[in-house]
Order: structure tokens, then sequence, then C-alpha cells
């Protein structure tokens, strides 16, 4: 039997997780492995009811209880779909895990990140990713890519770069704390090119 | 203003916690304190959406992702109901509060009651109440309140009857740890002494 694996991608929205996770998994595949790709939050049916209370009552809900909603879905997530997973010997895909939650909690300066990231490993039993791919993107640059046609920012729309960009640091301070566990690729360089440096790292492990 | 206060009731299910709730409020409200009745799980609209899951998913939801999910009813219910309330000099009757967690999720033997412990008190920024009523019954008392009719258990119903001994353990082993927060009353007893029990230990509270 094959060893299992753990990969995660990380990054803000319009990095290009999506694309990288689709393409690591068509080589995979080619390489004859069984491939599960998932993603937190709402990677099981439980998850999609919790990520739908998040969105729903989005702004009215507590910031702890926040937090804590995020790692119930991940509990559920590792225990059913992760581990078992693993312990088929197939490669776990996942779009966001537990840095996730670390920078973008930590950087809305409300939780302290070294609680959120204690209630992550409670909550998932200390699994951590074989390999994690951060996709850093300066805001502006995803911005772009998500809005294309707008050049200007409000007040508000500053406000949100601001944040954005403290995710962004939160995650490369995770990487540099880390350097065994991460590859940091700079998602404005080609996709195919991308695609052959988590390649790289990841063949190791196979 | 009055100073604010928070009561909680635990005990197993049938030991008559909204009976004495119920009593507790009038008995406040007759001498003019405003009085908040709660609950717990779902003593928000997000708790009932909460609870809903807990209970649509019951036997299909992770441990620690249960664990987690009351952890988040609690932690926005304190954060947007208890702690108002008390700020504004008002008392708080709530039914279950974290010594429930310890009590059931330490009793189901699969997590640590000292971390389902932990994990309460994160949620609610370490609010602890003023005064916890134990309302303290036999499972084989409280089988027969709720179901009044059958007198022969199967297997199961046996089992469930432990798994009932073993909480209603952990509660008393709770109340011994802290004689000061908690007033343990024989559930046996008439409801009107019961309540006079319970009022002579808010009395001096106020």
């Amino acid at each position: 039997m094959s060893r299992g694996l753990f990969l995660t991608l990380e990054g803000g929205d319009g990095s290009g997780k999506s694309t990288q996770a689709s393409l690591l998994e068509q080589w995979l595949v080619g390489r004859d492995r069984t491939v599960v790709r998932t993603r937190e939050p709402g990677g099981t049916p439980v998850g999609v009811e919790i990520r739908e209370i998040v969105l729903h009552h989005r702004g009215d809900i507590a910031p702890r209880a926040e937090a804590l909603l995020y790692a119930a879905d991940r509990a559920h997530h590792v225990a059913s779909v992760v581990r078992p997973a693993i312990g088929r010997g197939e490669i776990v895909v996942q779009d966001r895990y537990l840095d996730s939650s670390v920078a973008y909690q930590g950087a809305g300066r409300v939780l302290d990140a070294g609680e959120v990231r204690s209630l992550s490993e409670w909550a998932a039993e200390g699994l951590m990713p074989d390999l994690t791919v951060l996709l850093d993107l300066p805001w502006e640059v995803a911005r772009r890519r998500l809005d294309g046609a707008r050049t200007r920012y409000d007040r508000l729309e500053a406000e949100a770069g601001e944040f954005h960009e403290r995710v962004r640091d939160a995650y490369l301070a995770l990487a540099e704390a880390e350097p065994e566990r991460f590859v940091v690729v700079d998602a404005t360089e080609p996709v195919d090119e991308i695609a052959a440096r988590i390649r790289a790292r990841v063949e190791p492990l196979l």
C-alpha cells in the first residue's frame, strides 16, 4: 500500500489555490495515486451546515463562537474524511486548513493567534499536513484578479486591503517558522511554473 | 443599580430544573428584580441552529466536533445574552451551563473532562455562575418520572441507566470540588421545600 499524504494549499482569495489543486491532482492521478480533493470549511455535510451558519449570521456571531464553529467543522472533517483517507494510503489535497484559521483570525486582531492554533490542534487531534503550499500574492494583485475593472479604492476597501496585507504577513510568518512543512511560491508567476515548483516538493514525499 | 447575578440550574432530565427555574423567577420578580430566563444549548438564534445540527446529525458527528459546537453555542450565548444582562444589573436564571458539558461529555468517556472544561472556559471567557443549583436525582427515579408506565429495562435501557449514573456521579464530584458555588438539593423532596432551599442560598447574593 502507498503511503498516505496530507497536502494543504493556503493563500488569500484569488491566489490560485483551486487551479493548483487541480493540476496537482491530475499529476498525482497520472502517477496512479488515489486523490481526495477536499476543503475547509464545508468539506462534509455537517461542515456545509456549519459554513451556512457562519455565512448566514456573519457580523452577528461572537468572535469566539465563530472560531469554535470553524474548529467544529475541522474536527468532523479530519475525523471523518482526512484521517480515513490517509489511513487507506490515499493523498488528501485540501484547500485551506489550520493555517487559514491562524492567519485570518489572528489578523482580525480580536483573538490570540496562539489560542486559535491550540483550538485547531485540539480539534484535529494534532494532525499536521505533510506539506503546505502557500500561494503568496500581494493584495493589490489579488484584488485586480478578482475585480479587474476597478482601480480606485474607497476608505472601506482600503481598510479591507490592510486586513488582507496582515493576513499575508501572518501566512509568511507561519511559513518562516516551519520551513520544512511549507513551500512558499510567488503566485504572480505563470501557472505552469508554480505547478512545477509544487511537484518538485511533493515528489520526494511519494 | 442592582448587582447582576448569574444563576444556573443543573441535573439530569426529569430532575425538575424548569419547575425550579420558574419558581425562582417568580420569587425574584416579586422582589422587583429583572430576570432573564435562558438556556444552553439554543438560547440564541445562532444557538438554535447549532442545536439543530447537533440533534439532526446525532451519531454522525465526531465527539470533538460535538464538543466544539456546544462550546460555540456557549460562546455566542454568553457574549450576546448573559454578560450584557449581568452588566445591566439583571439576574440570569439559566438551564444548564458548563457543568453539563463536563458531566455529560466526561461521562461519555470519549473526551477528557479537563479538556472539555478548558474549552468551555475559553468559550465563555472565564465567566462562572455566582450560584449553581444541582438537582440531584437517582436515574431510576428520573426514569419513572419521564416514563411512568414502564418498570422493566431492556439491555440498552440498562446501559443508558449506567451512563446517567456516571453523569450523576460527575455532577456530585463537581459540586464537592466547588462547595461555595454549588447548592446540592435532593430532587425527590417536595417542590416547595426545594424552592425554599434554593431561595435561602440566593437571598444573601441579592
